[in-house]
């Protein structure tokens, strides 16, 4: 094996995603509970010695994503490696102590996204979910449709209500969001009950048809693209079957062909 | 292409569908904000001309699809195409200014509706739906039984109970309801365990029979029927295999006919 | 169609289910809304039209469904039919002036029971969960070992809180099923951590463990079976394909048999 | 059928396996209600007597298994086996008395866990899930990117809140996961509103990411990998199907060139 071929190994074993995975987890730990405890001196130089090691590391781990490549551009090419290159950069930049100290923390936060391209599996989950869009747009459509009538009509009959749920177009699409989750909507109903004591249709019927029917098309659609991750291999060995079958169909009718070839030679 | 041709190709383009869709949610958007702020002149005026905008590219919109049409009435022969002009031609009536305003501003409102017939993939999704009420048919009477004899029993012991949850049978209905969404059940349970300590069973049992297991039977039949659409394909490649298998078969009897006849004639 | 031939024809009809269940559905909520207006002479004398109306159907329904069986006995042999016969037989006796007129008033509640078995669609709801109750048992074992060591561990730390929500095992066992429902569970940890500022972690992993992991087990169960019972279709097709292959394999072995004879015998 | 042949079948039994659940989930629950009511000496003497029965009951079915066995070493192979065996020997140890009586309390407690070893199903599912570690482990990792980046904002601009609930990082986090279960989350945005008006958009976009689209998924692992469970044989069908098709490919192939041959060696 060539240095090459070794690097290349590396980038690619499960070991190294791990590894990855483990550090940015670790740093990302710390860095939250800095928070926690009161900062004294002891614990910023350990957080610093933790910056300059992931630090550090990072900018190895990107050099081996690059080298790994056949060609240095290549590497370029892929949206998740620019997406790398951006976020180890910038952490990179002597901001610390300039006005931008700030971006330079919340830069930090950020390197937590790096799990997406340190996990194939995390990268392969979104693009997933990126490819469930046009699937998933039609229902989110729908439920904009449904909370879009029954907004207008919650605002138009309880806008005068003391809580204030429903003051106006946008207040009462969050009240219906809080509905949808099922979070104190009858708190929500019997206040407007004690006006229209025929609210509960407006609200039970809204349950029914927004979460009841409507949501569930929507986690069916989720649940619906995770599965079919899952079950690529099962599918994938029906279509096999189907042109296996296609196949024998054609080998058949030449076989056909040529016993009848046979029995016409002998007459 | 002729002209007839270029409509037809607008009419089932995606681009045309996608910009109806932006354009009727951009303009319910409008709708909607306007109870947001105070309306002052400018954001009149700007109403106003958003509806007429809309309202002329709605007539547009619908010409294409008649024009697109090879026989002028077969438009009016689907459900959706009537639901269509329906709703355009109210908004064409000079209504504004008469004494039915409020029908016309609440018409405008439903314009939103014209997205069912914009996108072809939310008609898909509704004629699943409709589709799938047999089958959601059984399930909803199930749960009515349930909640039939819990709310007769419920009315019957607790009917007393201060907060007035289980006054009549139809209120006892709602709170059963609001038991089934997990909203608050347990201050209506801890009321009832005060002159009932047993009364958890009651509460308990509802849950795990309605919650737990009825409303899952009635997630996994939407669920279901979602998939269905989804995995149409594989199973019609299933399907498309067994009709290729008795093709085989087929070929498989007459090949050895024959080769049976080529034995005999030898002999 | 013999006049016998006709009655197995109606018992088996749709509409004669559709009927049955639109009459019990109908009766069910005139008994129920008779607990919501005071009970006035009209309506009474109303509900005992409506009461001699049903049992007059019911006596005709049992007996169209007694006449369609091929030897009267075997009418009984069926579970269903039993639980039938026995609702309506009790439905029959004078007991509305007796002393058992409180059980005769709570048997007329229970005919709503009668739905199971004027549609056999409910019939194999029921009979489906049945026969899942062998892969729902170990999940509900499953349940219980997490609900009773976390009961136990909760009964220990927790007992003397004011709230009382872990004052014996049982009581602890009621809170956690209220955790498990997501019901007002931060007001139970936030009163225990005041306490043990680490309560956190045993609410929180309960939740992961019970709701998130468990929970989801069971209502997965729960789902295969109702689409197990939806994809009957399918699975059969996948099997008939198996089976057709089969046949397939033999055939083609039959036939490389033949062509050897036939080489051989030309040798 | 020799006595080394009825013991293994007495082990492999149905009837044995729900013998010792009802043995341990009896036991369990008089343990569990020993907190219910005062202990009276009548209640204590009863259950010293059910402490006897079980552990004599235990020692048996562990000598079962461990005769059933062919190589009496085999038995402690099983990490399942050697996990009885530890709770078996534990209770057996004289530590009533001694000072390690509240560990020998507990470890009656976790009796229950032998559920796992008495009922195979059991431990199916629990091989399931840690099956599924791999394929759960990456969600929860985009679970905790989401959770960590919310609770830094969170912290960041809530800190102050008076109730205390964005406190620090760990406390945002807990917030968090009391918001991903709906559980009166609506207090916690409307607190966070009356200081900033937009925050509404914080809590319905990490609803909608983390509750909807993340939670989702992680129900559909769970979901999948039970109907795994279940649909095995489906499964196995297809892929024999697959197998099948192999095999006649290459059957019908052999048979061209026999009819070829055939063809060849006439001419």
């Amino acid at each position: 094996m060539t240095v090459m071929e070794k690097i290349v190994h590396v980038r690619d074993s499960k070991w190294f995603s791990n590894l990855t995975t483990i550090i940015i987890i670790a740093y990302a730990s710390i860095l939250g509970f800095k928070t926690l405890d009161e900062v004294d001196t002891h614990y910023d130089l350990f957080l610093k010695l933790a910056d300059y090691f992931v630090t550090i590391y990072f900018v190895f781990e990107l050099a081996i994503k690059m080298i790994a490549e056949k060609k240095f551009l290549n590497f370029f090419k892929s949206g998740w490696n620019l997406f790398d290159f951006v976020i180890v950069f910038i952490t990179l930049l002597p901001l610390e102590s300039s006005n931008y100290a700030a971006i330079a923390r919340l830069m930090r936060v950020f390197r937590i996204l790096r799990l997406f391209t340190a996990r194939p599996e995390l990268k392969a989950i979104i693009d997933m979910l990126i490819k469930a869009i046009p699937a998933i747009i039609d229902i989110v459509i729908l439920m904009f449709i449904i909370f879009y009538i029954y907004a207008i009509i919650g605002n138009f009959f309880f806008v005068n209500l003391e809580s204030g749920l429903w003051k106006d177009f946008l207040v009462s699409m969050l009240t219906l969001f809080r509905v949808l989750t099922f979070e104190d909507w009858t708190d929500v109903m019997y206040e407007a009950m004690e006006v229209y004591p025929w609210a509960w249709t407006y609200f039970v019927s809204f349950i029914i048809i927004a979460a009841f029917v409507f949501f569930n098309l929507f986690v069916a659609v989720i649940i619906g693209e995770m599965q079919k991750l899952q079950e690529a291999e099962m599918k994938e060995e029906i279509h096999e079957d189907s042109l296996k079958l296609d196949i024998l169909l054609k080998e058949m009718k030449a076989l056909r062909e040529e016993v009848n070839n046979l029995r016409k030679e002998k007459q």
